[in-house]
């Protein structure tokens, strides 16, 4: 049976599929031409905007919904927490297929609904409209208190680069899905990664409110193409130790190492500290690691250097803009 | 010769032309992960997201694409404007294909820096995708004291209807661009209204601040589609008077009619007023007129008075999920 969806019933689908969560800080939940969120006091807003797209960001017959439903939260989430921030609320714009509005929708919807509840950031609105492919835009609303966001810019030469958690693990992930499909399995630690990314929240929080980090970003588009613009922003350059990177213990050699520079969708933290405050990072936060993967330079190039000697970073993460 | 544009590029040239746009509750402009803004103290923050998209929303062949960036904003702006809000800053999420990261952007860029500046409303962040097809979802923050804003759910039976402007002007300014193209004269009065809408943002909030709407949205759809969800949301029916309608004075008869009831694209703003503050509203608002069009009624259905008696009135403007 052809199922009859109008924008009305698709929009109270939507509303009844998240009706549970509610915070106190949403005065109007969705449905009216906007939504009304109250502020903290003494907190700053933040605020980011993300694609996730049939296509460039997932395959429609690979990606379960539930994961596309879960990672497009999830990696804009990704962006409060490299900013220290905690997430408040949330606006997704949705293009579907008619086809899509059943059990695609459901099982969506669900993903998005896990990661909204985990992180304890609410629907606040959107708008539908269809679509021959899945188009997504997710807004995430985040505070900070006011001053102690981490900007990209305020890294300064002879700062620490840490990362969280290894590198590449995302990208195999991916290699692994294109091989056998979209079923996780528990020892799946590689496509789990891929499809249902854990925004560093905690972390991020933890290092903006101990002010710990000088500056701070995530990784979405993989370390070589990422570290550039960390540096640029702050107007320094880097160093890299090969040696350090906390590579993927799933694959073995040059493939590893080459995962850890360029691959991309990790969604880890990347982060300066200043040689003061070295010793407040601990080896693990929770059961994240945190490595010290080099320094940032005041030559403003980025260097990797390796047992036979240093060669400059080639940018091999993911551009959408760059030619093939 | 052929454009290389890489992401990092395209942002760069978006901030560019934004540059000189500078607000002082934005603590931190586009380019980190996120943006970070200072909330007013005292006031809600209102949040609304729209799509603007080629195919359903525009035509790349038909829409100049200074009109295309004008709109994208002017729309979202429009919900702002429904509540009684306002606007502060806004993200664009933008997909484009590589051919149009030229000419096409720096026309788009524009008209979008031209409804930024015209609204006070600044560019916060975004993000870029490369695109087959233009996408475009536009968030924008806006602001209202607390517990003025004006909800679509607050309406009461006895209150009386008003619209702003006149109706069904920017769809026949659809049909005018279908003929002859995206040039616009300034006698074009209809093809301007919908290439170039003028969200009344000064009319709700000052409709908020007195506290003269009980209930308001804007119409962007048509009457006879939006009216039902301010009725739904309120929980009340209505009785329009055919023969009040702010027709557009450039049809005639029976197309005058029906563009006034199903026409999209107005973005004029749907309010109810009870019967103690009528006298406060004014024929027109600056250079809007504003026109009593009916009733809210205890009976939940929508009924449409003409001379030779009163009929259900059906729903006939645009909704994306409708089959034909």
């Amino acid at each position: 049976m052809k199922e009859k969806t109008d924008e009305n019933a698709l929009v109270k689908r939507i509303k009844r599929g998240f009706g549970s969560v509610r915070a106190s800080s949403l005065a109007l939940a969705p449905g009216d031409d906007a939504a009304v969120w109250n502020p903290t006091p003494g907190q700053e807003t933040i605020l980011t905007c993300d694609w996730f797209l049939e296509g460039p960001h997932f395959v429609r017959d690979l990606h379960p919904p539930e994961a596309v439903g879960w990672k497009c939260l999830a990696r804009a989430l990704s962006d409060i927490a490299a900013m220290g921030g905690e997430p408040r609320c949330f606006l997704v714009c949705l293009g579907l297929p008619s086809s899509l509005t059943g059990k695609w929708l459901d099982e969506f919807l669900r993903g998005l609904r896990r990661a909204s509840r985990s992180s304890h950031c609410e629907l606040a609105g959107g708008d539908t409209t269809r679509q021959d492919k899945v188009l997504i835009s997710i807004t995430v609303i985040g505070e900070v208190r006011k001053g102690y966001a981490v900007l990209r810019s305020s890294g300064r030469p002879g700062d620490n680069l840490f990362v969280s958690g290894t590198l590449g693990t995302a990208d195999l992930g991916l290699r692994q899905l294109r091989r056998q499909g979209g079923l996780v399995r528990a020892a799946d630690v590689a496509l789990r990664k891929h499809l249902y990314p854990e925004p560093r929240l905690a972390l991020g929080q933890w290092l903006a409110q101990n002010r710990l980090a000088t500056a701070m970003m995530d990784l979405s588009d993989g370390l070589s193409t990422d570290l550039p613009r960390l540096c640029s922003a702050s107007k320094v350059g880097a160093r890299l130790d090969a040696a350090s990177l906390p590579v993927t213990p799933l694959a073995k050699g040059a493939e590893a190492a080459e995962l850890a520079l360029h691959g991309g969708d990790d969604y880890e933290l990347l982060f300066a500290v200043s040689s003061s405050k070295l010793d407040h990072i601990p080896r693990m936060f929770r059961d994240v690691p945190l490595t010290r993967i080099g320094k940032l330079t005041r030559e403003t190039k980025i260097v990797l250097e390796e047992k036979d000697g240093a060669r400059p970073l080639p940018s091999g993460g993911w551009d959408p803009f760059r030619e093939g």
